[in-house]
């Protein structure tokens, strides 16, 4: 099968038989429905995208298994050149959905599982790295949307899997069958699990002998037997319900996030990738870890590109783009945004080979990279309110524009800059608010701050990747001291 | 008649004939209006506050006119000590609603008047001083809400009012009779007028002799003919349409925000405060804007106080409040709030008798109050949101928890802390995610930096009141300077 | 005896017989050394300016024990009054001196020792205040210049007092006499301890009871048998000897540091505040350490004065005063040192009566108030340093200037605005380095950081002081959640 | 000529017959002169380690004109390896002086003049590119150290170069000759110009057809007749007159500044590589500037590296490396470091080929760079100071270490952690004071923040590189707004 056009995916989609709840009701149809269908949409971009032209080189790649061209979520990194275009292929969506497009989990198991499964088969000569090749061959084939699922609910934080009082608050093995495992569990924050067809299943956090059971990694289709999804409320989610195209600010795309429950899944023997080898559990998160830091680099920098141009746009629709204070924030907010770039950019081009001979970033730098993530995009969001005017959140809505009775007043007294139609002021507005406190501020300030682990998850790795030990020496050196 | 309780505030208000729009629709009972009450139950707070002998020496003072106890909303500020107990009961009110209560604009509109009429009057044999007091004893008397209306639409910002194409986008006298003025325009961004019985109107900037017409400062009720109020929208403002009290976070309180429109309203000349004397139009607004910028260094460290308390309830119910990380995070955001009070107390400890008798802030240090509130709410919220997880915005709604279908998910996967109910964790998550990016948010972020001004506004004051030239000078005596 | 003046305390000091050593050599003459002397300048000033008119209200107050007019630096804090007042003759002798005055520290210890001792006596019977009284009494008649000192070198700090492998790490009593009592160890950072009459000894930690003989607060002469003081090094000090008044910025005016050694020394009986009530030792240190946290609300804001002077008459001279970016940096440095001026002046402002009577700062905002300090005056002298241009570390030496070889080169091409002479750029060049690079930034910056207590000491407080239990209770209110 | 030892350069040193002034009086031998040595050991480093196999794949390169290793400073890049290889050489130089070893300077102009001559000669028929390249070789050829002379006086900052009062506050062209020309003018903040033995200047500004006599690059040896350099002072000079190893915290490496004056300097026609054609000056400044940010991501965040370790040594030293707070402190200094190295190697990573041949970097990404280096060498330097504690401003001298009266209580009273020795102690906080407020300050501070350009240079850069008009068309398009 050749890659999927962008509506190709949306009938793919439309097949399944997912269990999608919201509201606390089954949603028969999630691929139409007008709250999550801007999620799917955001995905769908990553295909219409990929068959553009003049976005091939960043979207596609060569299958280092088959030689045929696939989408670049899909693709095993073959040196750091493909490191640097994930980066640079995140910013670009980023900068055209606005949004998060959601498969970056997917890439980033595919990578951290593909090298991960080489070390744990040459330690015990199992066979899950073959597993993952045949599966990685099957989605590029099918060319489909995959999850990466890796947070549990944890339950009681102090304890570890199995000294936890509900055994299921770490995904789990409740069964060990001939032809494949029973699991149980749930995973948090699923991010783009409703618009995949795939899902890689990943443990959560280093484990000992003891968590042996939880320390387990497969694919399963995401409408296997005892998966049930349900959607999280995102600010401003219903608003979406309204119809109107003006005030949700960005109609066409968005993300969306999921609680999804195992309640006893079969995974068949070939699509089992971890299975009791707990010393390994802390590789593959590490890794998966590493790179999704990496890719908050190139979306945040992209959705960072449009909220940038939003505020200018904003400051020229306000009549007072000149102001020195205006053009000295546009600045700040660019230079807070490139900053992003040049550490998403940095811990890719510092890459090096793996055992299993896939790319993987510089650790250290990924996770300076996320870190500055958990605190830029709320900077450049701030400004952005500072320069949009309190007129974000006071305006009126589309339906008072369109009002016999008070559209002549919202025409008359939101009138600004000379030549802007009060529509397209207010539609720049509206974007604004969307990215800063409606449903795409879920992505673009809360989701950096939490999402590829939170802060302090961040700091742990840059205290044990920054070789405190060898600085220590240059100084003891530099002053002559002698212990 | 004495003072109302938050019964007979509510009662008055249903009585009130205002013309209020939302969605392009006229709302008939804006007092029992789902999304509009909770910001009528912040008002109706002051009056029952206010009558709690708990809070009596903060929400009352003794009138200066009468001599009889009043809501302190309606005081003419008798000295420093006066200044320093309106930020201690802003504060207070912000703990108690989480919420812009919104009575603020009309004390600060009662003082900045009471003082420029005096002045005024002294200069031309203006009756305006006695036109004002008598007004505020009226309000005082009927203990009446009274809203303080100050921003125009501005238009193109670069044009002064009398040089705008429309000549309406600054509110002017558009007809002087014998007996009053007629006025057209509009204020924008007026937080509480439709939750108010009265409302001052001021002018927005510094005038000169062309923009005579524009310098009007006169009182009307909210439901004189000729006015109408227009809604804006807010971030989740139809989530508060669903019922479901869980789910908004803050479910008595919260703020709002209106477009008000006056189109072609008389105005008696009793409640005529300004009439053409364009040089005062600056002192007035320098004096109002002042005084409000003072405001924000008490309402929004109390929500602050909230934000924090939440904060550290959501660690807890997170099982994670003991971690080093955890509790330095909330020790920084209480030492930003402090810091913001710290601002609110000095200017009003600062401040100084006027030539009417009643007191000012300390200009600088009010405007340098306000400048830190366009910054530290932003960053507490960002430690909010670190502290709470990225659980606040995928979080499934009341509707999943209750649902026999997906409650037992919930339930089962999102407990955490042992002790805590899920209903419980939900609710603080919802109350984090309402001031950090729902409704509540609008009062918390995006009005801590536009309010009373935006940030450059401060700046210039700042740049005014510092006295450089006296500091260069001290510069110059240290390091023996002679020119 | 009658006030000094600032020649009288100078005469008076030439009269004491100091045990000081600095760069390994005893210093016979401290008072006319031209290292030290700009140090004692600064504390000769506060002697001057009493006796000036123009600053005896802020310089002065009336004793509450003799009724007599003292200088303010030995007065009990009647009010809140006082309290405002402290802080607005530190922020005008930091401008007036650009340095350290160190008198701050017996003043905040007369305060701390005077409503502790009264507390201890209270429970034990023990004639410490009066003992304190009377030695006020005497200091305030001979208006001398009192240290405090608390800060022990502390050795291992991870043990207590008691539990140290060398048991003078903390200085403690280590002979109890019928007449008095014998001490030894040492004070470490001891601002001004060489310019001082007097001094007055506290302990620096809490206590617990096998602390005891470390529990010991008393007073001597700076004189007294046994005491050493060996002096820091500075940046820049040896630049003092060259005798350029140019080249170092601030001829007249500085700070020091001295390690001050008890070997031994006696302590009659009346001269002791302290003497085994451990548990009264916490109060003590938490008291004075308040009080010095005040203080730099006040001292470091007058410095920042100049710095923010400096800066603006470097870029005048520069020829860049009048760009956009220098403007809006001297606004922010405005912004930043007004701020720290609002927390002196509220915990002032908010303070209470102790049991004793004198008044207490507010501890909270004391301590916010100094942990803004270790943060700004940094960012300060950061845009300092920006507005003032490379040459501050680049320009040549006032030798070069005066050079018939180099002189006219130097004249020639460190020509900037027209009329400005090149001596007069390089004195503000040259007060520039000296604020943020020279002796004085040990005053400024690094003083800023640890004097008072270092940040995380405050944070500590933060923590202790900021109620947290009550702001969950407010959140859990507005959540509506019962436990 | 084989790559020179270390030695051979200070011998090549010592046969230069520089003109150098520093306090008025001109130094005979600046290459033994105790201010000037430690940066003459910067350089000298730079020859030692090149020597050395373990850093020679850094620090060497193989010469584009002549296939010979080379002394990577002497390189013109090949490609983005070797853009990148130039930042990792910066760091590790940056590890192993502490200080600024000076050479970037001159690597950035060969860079520089290199593409641009190859633009102007393809435009004017010129022949300043084989110059260059004539020169290039020769430099290689001997091993030189070059300077790279850019920042004029620039007088009134207000008026272009030949509107000045002084003609000569940019460097000119005062005479054509047959055989060459003759300039006149000074350049400011010369790093490194007493320790090269050939300097290459170029013009500091974009320049206009009236300019064309300021429009002026050429290579001149640093003894050239009518050169004269004067020293400038840094904090702390002196103290290495001292003799003391200890109080100078870095005894082997420095950095040095020195205002050059060009005093009718004769150039010879084949060392000249610009000469009137004005509208070049713009592309040599951008493309010298560029480079120049670059460096910064390198060089300080090797010294940084050093800072890190010092801290965390004082932090042992001190005992309180395990405190939460410190080790946060230390993970914080690391973060930003990393960033700015992040910063460094994406510009370089980015580079792009130049029609000449050789390797442009990222011209936003080092503007980027180069500003965030203008901010966290400064709060890195706080931080040290946080964690050093106050001990590194107070400390005692040397002299009073080894003083039989004060020794015995330095050794006693300032002992610490067990097992680590008073003098070890003090070396450490040296260092920091050093690096902090010392004469490395100079270079880690000030330098940062003015070298290569100051901020609002880079302002003016990411303004113009940020692409604003293609961020608006994303945002509207997302906003579907038709204009």
């Amino acid at each position: 099968m050749a890659m999927m056009t962008g509506e190709e995916y949306v009938e793919s989609m439309r097949k399944m038989n997912l269990q999608v709840y919201m509201f606390g009701k089954k949603i028969d149809n999630p691929v139409d429905d007008p709250i999550l269908r801007p999620s799917l949409n955001s995905v769908k971009a990553t295909y219409d995208l990929a068959c553009n032209p003049e976005f091939e080189d960043l979207m596609t790649a060569t299958s280092s298994f088959t030689g045929k061209k696939i989408n670049r979520f899909l693709h095993i990194h073959q040196g750091t050149e493909d490191l640097v275009k994930k980066v640079k292929m995140q910013r670009m969506l980023g900068q055209q959905t606005a949004a998060c497009f959601q498969r970056c989990v997917g890439m980033d198991a595919f990578n951290a599982v593909f090298s991960t499964t080489f070390e744990i088969d040459k330690k015990y000569g199992t066979n899950y790295h073959k597993n993952f090749v045949e599966y990685a061959k099957y989605c590029q084939e099918k060319d489909f949307t995959v999850d990466g699922a890796m947070t549990d609910p944890k339950g009681d934080r102090g304890l570890a899997p199995h000294a936890q009082p509900d055994p299921d608050m770490y995904l789990r093995v409740v069964e060990q069958r001939e032809d494949g495992i029973v699991v149980r569990g749930a995973k948090a924050h699923q991010t783009g699990a409703i618009n995949s067809q795939e899902m890689i299943v990943m443990p959560t956090i280093s484990m000992g002998p003891e968590d042996k059971e939880y320390a387990v990694s497969f694919a399963v289709p995401t409408d296997a037997e005892g998966i049930i999804m349900i959607v999280g409320r995102q600010s401003c989610d219903t608003r979406k319900l309204e119809g109107s195209e003006l005030d949700v600010g960005n109609s066409e795309f968005g993300g969306m996030e999921a609680l999804v429950v195992f309640d006893d899944v079969f995974v068949p023997n070939d699509r089992i990738f971890l299975n009791g080898e707990s010393e390994f559990a802390g590789m593959m998160v590490e890794r998966f870890a590493g790179y999704h830091r990496q890719s908050y680099g190139g979306c945040k920098v992209g959705v960072g590109d449009v909220l940038i141009g939003a505020a200018a746009v904003a400051a020229e629709y306000n009549g007072c783009a000149k102001a020195s204070h205006i053009k000295d924030k546009l600045i700040e907010m660019t230079h807070l945004n490139e900053t992003l770039y040049c550490c998403g950019i940095a811990c890719s081009a510092e890459g090096t080979r793996t055992e299993s001979g896939n790319y993987m970033i510089d650790l250290l730098l990924a996770n300076v990279c996320k870190q500055n993530v958990t605190r830029f995009p709320y900077e450049i969001a701030r400004l952005a309110e500072d320069i949009a005017g309190g007129i974000v959140v006071t305006a009126p809505s589309e339906a008072d524009l369109r009002s016999p009775v008070t559209g002549p007043y919202v025409e008359k007294y939101m009138a600004a800059a000379k030549g802007v139609t009060v529509e397209n002021r207010l539609r720049i507005l509206r974007l604004i608010e969307n990215l800063c406190l409606g449903s795409a501020a879920v992505g673009y300030r809360t989701e950096s701050m939490h999402g590829a682990g939170s802060p302090q998850a961040q700091r742990i790795m840059i205290s044990r990747q920054g070789n405190l030990p060898m600085k220590k020496e240059l100084a003891k050196k530099i002053a002559k001291i002698k212990e």
